[in-house]
């Protein structure tokens, strides 16, 4: 039962410390990461305002190094043709293939920037080189030489690097996933010791829920690593999990803001470890989840070894199960619930039906009509009762609880797919998230 | 007065002899190249006609490499990137944006072939490596590690190379100039010894002369490589001038043929060398070029070093003069008249006026109502008759020829742009250049 998107495997080298430099503070010779993703750079006229961003930072005197996503839509064209031609495209050739949408784009950028009057240069990922290992189409990190970038910077040239791409062992260019430019952003901040990464992107920050379901939700100004990492991980689609992670990990300030309106050292949302938020909320976000499919194994003569019967042959399956409920009928019989992302239904059930044997189970039920609702925030460590006005809140509104999870400091509820606006907003209003009208801009 | 695109500068390492690899005849075990340009691999369907195409050729055995341009249309998309955020972009910027077409089109041509069950993997410029030197934009080859591409095909694989890029000193990536992939594929088929280098493009060969203007125009079985060099560099447009130069030095057998039909070993058009060729043509074929400005410095008083004052500055600027006539009248006063490409036009006026008080002329005329028509054929080094032709057949149809150049195989004369299509259906009559009806298919 491993989680999701695994962080904690990404590894950076070439620095110490960032402490030291969090504590010079903010203003004046700080060195800071600006990464676009693909709607900010996704036209010539989005690329010529992201270089003028880039240039008032540069004008600020400080040190700025630039990753970039590929233009919006170039990736998909990309995927969509390797697919085509074979939906088991070798994922080596399907690198080299959409790699390209991050190398034009780092060049786009350097030419707007020099086009400005200021230096700039471009660097795939197999010049700097950023190292990954062999899992080509999703490849980890494996390490970055900082000192390449930290000349170029040192030089006054501003480097803007391609994201999402790398150089595996093979000497081939390796793609970092779905999202990866994120990643790659915090693993060169982290490689050049810089004091912020700034993710610039189509909304201006981390919300406490989804706005487009929740009205009054609020933006964050500051946000912990945990909390951003479970938000991540139930639903919440701004930063990529693994970015998160590394994120933690190296103890890198990111920052999630807008890159179409005007910002200040103020916008936007930080992500910070837990030490510097000073007014800590105990509840930092509601997350929603479509992506879940209920499995229900059902009159499993009840014996010991039953969940290992179950859960084993999934994990062998690379099958990853996210929320378990056990339950014992009058009868002695028991029945297994659980979930699996809607991707992994189908086999999930292949391989259920392969154990029915062994299991001995009576039935086999499925359910997609369903949604996980997640409360997280590092308040629950220490205050029991957030967890049960959670199920005092949904319990008002008639909504039945069908599975439960919880970690550290999150509590997931799989409840009925419908109720999934009346939920959030009951549950938002619950913790005291609304926005106050006077805070309405 | 250097060449307009000098060939002589590229230079391939990594075999000895193409000589005895010719002698072993033309079956079986042979290696060759298959390059395409941007037509051939213009979307997925031309992409999976190429992948076929080059499955026959390694199912009879063959060790393939294949060359490949970026789709149709997608070098100009990046260009214009470029040029509109910078009219003077940064050229090593320019080379990572362009050079991502190729980039794109080999992984997808690896796909391709590996979907029919062919192992193929993608080369970029960088990988091979492929050396240029630093002239980023036109870069020229310095030198390309055959033994990499000799080990991949002695494992079963068909390297799928990226054409038209490389990488410089700087290690960053270099572009050829348009039309470079030509000059990619003849280069690597002399690293690697190949038998022959086929170019695949959206016409079946080359002919003795323009058939949109003279119909009878009759493609070519065999062409000298010193023939198909001059036609190249008078407007024939198939083949880069540059790689024709490249497979004459380096002795490379190229073939000229067709991606749009079905072809076996003997369609399309082959350069080689001249003892290759029994039944020797006096003139092979006749081209035109439409990009002359034609400039006359007129009334200059007559006195020793009038050229050098003249032409020095024009070298000193870098334009290319090409065809020159010295005239003096009666007055005892010089006329200079001369030709420069289009492009240049403007820069050539504008140092011929700044050297107006050193050159003392009276008048500077130009214009561009001018068409070079040039006659290409190893017999004239033998035949001094073939000019005489060219005159008393011009002369008898009232064209006036206005400057005439001549080098070993090839004279050139200037006319009037209206008489263009006369002229070149005349002498291709007159050179006895005409398919018969017998031969049309």
């Amino acid at each position: 039962m491993s989680m999701p998107d695994t962080p904690g495997h990404d590894q950076i080298r070439g620095h110490e410390s960032l402490s030291a430099a969090i504590m010079a503070g903010k203003t004046g010779g700080k060195t800071i990461v600006m990464k676009f993703g693909g709607t900010s750079v996704g036209d010539l006229e989005r690329i010529r305002a992201v270089a003028k961003r880039v240039k008032v930072e540069h004008d600020r005197g400080r040190r700025v190094a630039v990753v970039v996503s590929a233009m919006a839509g170039v990736t998909n064209r990309m995927v969509g043709y390797c697919r085509d031609l074979d939906p088991l495209a070798d994922p080596r050739e399907y690198d080299a293939v959409v790699a390209a949408g991050e190398q034009v784009t780092s060049g786009l950028v350097a030419i707007a920037l020099q086009a400005l009057g200021v230096k700039a240069r471009s660097w795939q990922g197999w010049q700097i080189p950023l190292v990954t290992d062999d899992a080509h189409g999703k490849a980890a990190i494996e390490g970055i030489d900082g000192s390449t970038l930290l000349a170029c910077l040192d030089e006054g040239v501003i480097p803007v690097i391609a994201g999402f791409q790398g150089v595996g062992p093979d000497g081939r260019i390796a793609t970092l996933g779905r999202g990866g430019s994120d990643t790659s952003a915090v693993a060169i901040a982290a490689s050049i010791n810089a004091d912020q990464c700034d993710i610039y992107t189509d909304v201006d920050g981390i919300y406490t829920t989804d706005p487009r379901i929740v009205k009054r939700a609020r933006r964050l100004d500051r946000i912990t690593y945990e909390e951003m990492l479970e938000l991540a991980s139930v639903g919440a689609k701004v930063l990529q999990t693994r970015s998160v992670g590394l994120a933690m990990r190296e103890n890198v300030r990111v920052r999630v803001l807008s890159s179409f309106s005007d910002t200040n050292d103020e916008s936007g949302t930080i992500v910070v470890d837990e030490d510097e938020i000073v007014e800590k909320e105990l509840v930092a976000g509601i997350a929603n989840s479509h992506d879940e499919a209920k499995i229900s194994v059902r009159a499993i003569p009840d014996r010991p070894g039953i969940a290992a019967a179950i859960f084993g042959p999934l994990a062998v399956a690379n099958i990853n199960v996210d929320m378990i409920v056990q339950s014992t009928g009058a009868d002695q019989m028991t029945n297994m619930t659980f979930t699996v992302s809607k991707g992994d239904e189908a086999a999930a059930c292949a391989v259920l039906e392969k154990a029915r044997a062994d299991v001995q189970y009576g039935e086999l039920q499925t359910s997609h009509n369903v949604v996980k609702i997640s409360v997280v925030g590092i308040g629950m460590r220490s205050n029991s009762g957030l967890a049960a006005t959670m199920f005092r809140t949904l319990a008002e509104r008639g909504i039945n609880v069908q599975v439960i999870s919880t970690s550290e400091i999150k509590i997931s509820v799989l409840i009925d797919a419908e109720y999934t606006e009346l939920a959030m907003r009951a549950l938002h209003t619950a913790y005291n998230l609304d926005i106050q009208e006077e805070q309405r801009s």
